[in-house]
């Protein structure tokens, strides 16, 4: 048999016995006899027999396949939302296509192209919000989709499943200001992206609720995917910009300040404390211990598969989802109050 | 339009001609005078039409799908290189699908059988070397494949990309020897795996090198994945056994074995040189500088696909391929001499 896709066909042949007696003992049809239906499951399962699942699509309408869109699965914080995805899918026996958008508008349009043409059942994306138009080809195409972690406020339709960002961006801003650092970099992401323009938010809620005036200076966009926070810390500490404490959009950007500061011979959190957003660290053991916000990755992850889940199995259905998970504050060494002056 | 897939049939009534010269002119078919062509793809874009590739699969008998069976996406070694393949297979108009099997037997036969059942054209894997029986279902139904990171020494027939293994732990081992580390715990992976079975043999063969005995004691198996390592290091402190260099291998175990040692007040690489393997922070910059062996994922990444692609263009072809892609050791401030006795 190597080297060929085994057939209905080579087992009937090999089992003695009809295409379609054989094709019903693998369905575990019962006018079958108990003791042909396992001597046929064990020849397919000795033969190396595996169904037709394209085949099977054409008949239900459907391809049990999700596409799964995001800017870039080598950031932790995707890799573990896209190894969630797959394992709630997978238990409803759907497998996962994964694209990469680099939160780029041309990657990400092809992607939804691609999606579509592959005749996925439905699509989980987090959109570059570079604009709408992208996800408005899926419902012009009538794809059940759900966003993931971001969300158009100006487009009621798209449903999403998000954290509650404006509550992160203010618990991380005010554990800065009551550990006594009145002056914050805040390293956010583009204001294209809602989490951005939401955690800005709820930093400046922190900042009103104390009265103390907030440094429209340190207010700083950099791009979230690794390389370009560097260059940007790197001027401020050039320039002495005057900071004590910093906030990240996400892990991955905290990490890069971090880093740069050491290369300066800085100490965290001896002479800045530091938090980021993603709590990262819950599930990979750093040698750097970074406060951050935890947004519910495996919850976010489980919530949006099954909204889609339900969206492609009621095709007619009305409700809209816009949910909005939980975020709260993990303190870890480096935004310690200790720690000041030890550097 | 909105809600339903749009059709050939939708942008021929919309245009006002037939379905055949629609079709022909997305095609760019001489015989559509180009301004037809233009105005009929404007149309498309307009109107969100997407060419259905499934029905295009059934023509070419191709699905233009691989999929990438892999342990666990969530590791940022694998989320990188599962980035590089797709990169590398979108430029081919290549789909991905993502399975992690997480090391797990029974995972990764129902990840080849989802593989199988999907007709994918091909399959990339790492596979958990439980059993090669995962890898003869493949030869059996005929789909090309090619392992990645691991092979079968056993299984001539088992096409590979892999780095250069042996020479990697030769490497590592010999930088902690020459730095004055005679006595290195090695938290290997488990020896199932031919990647730490040929690091242990670079290992040892460093060691004799140096006429030093190993320490066999010190040569300890742990799982690759987050969190086994931490219960090993936080034992072998307890019972104050006797090293002063740590080899691991893979940076996420490296990065645990470190982050046990600080919370006992140890530095690195103050008291303990360590050093990892899969160089992952050349693309992510973290805030401790772990040395490492360098094994190109990027370039193994591209060629895997490279040869997986050619296996599928060439199905009756029966060139084998072994490759292995060379490493290096990238000295970072965790093993620094220079470091020793400053904790």
């Amino acid at each position: 048999m190597d080297g060929k896709k085994v057939t209905l066909r080579d087992l009937a042949l090999q089992a003695g016995l009809s295409v379609n007696t054989v094709s019903r003992a693998l369905k575990d049809k019962e006018d079958i006899a108990a003791a042909t239906r396992q001597m046929i499951k064990d020849l397919a399962k000795e033969m190396g027999y595996v169904g037709n699942a394209l085949a099977g699509s054409l008949r239900s309408g459907l391809t049990k396949t999700i596409a799964v869109i995001v800017s870039d699965v080598a950031n932790p914080h995707f890799g573990i939302m896209v190894k969630e995805i797959e394992k709630a899918a997978r238990k409803h026996h759907y497998t996962i296509f994964v694209i990469n958008t680099e939160d780029d508008h041309e990657l990400e349009e092809r992607a939804i192209y691609t999606a579509i043409g592959k005749n996925v059942d439905g699509i989980l994306i987090c959109p570059s919000q570079r604009s709408a138009d992208t996800i408005r080809i899926l419902k012009k195409n009538g794809v059940p989709f759900v966003l993931i972690g971001r969300r158009f406020e100006d487009e009621p339709e798209f449903d999403y499943v998000i954290c509650d960002d404006e509550k992160g961006g203010y618990l991380a801003a005010k554990h800065l200001l009551e550990s006594g650092h009145e002056r914050v970099l805040y390293l956010n992401g583009p204001s294209r992206i809602s989490s951005a323009r939401e955690r800005l938010a709820g930093f400046l809620r922190a900042y009103r609720e104390t009265g103390l005036p907030v440094r429209e200076d340190l207010i700083i966009e950099v791009e979230p995917t690794a390389g370009d926070t560097r260059k940007i810390v790197k001027q401020l500490i050039e320039q002495k910009a005057d900071f004590t404490g910093i906030f990240a959009f996400n892990d991955v950007i905290a990490w890069e300040a971090v880093y740069v500061l050491q290369k300066y011979g800085y100490r965290v959190p001896g002479d800045y404390a530091v938090i980021g957003f993603d709590n990262i660290q819950s599930r990979m053991f750093l040698p750097f211990q970074l406060s951050s916000i935890s947004n519910s990755k495996g919850k976010m992850s489980k919530r949006a598969v099954d909204i889609l889940l339900h969206k492609i199995n009621h095709p007619g259905a009305k409700e809209s989802y816009r949910d909005v998970i939980d975020t709260a504050l993990i303190l870890r060494d480096s935004t310690k109050p200790s720690g000041r002056g030890d550097g």
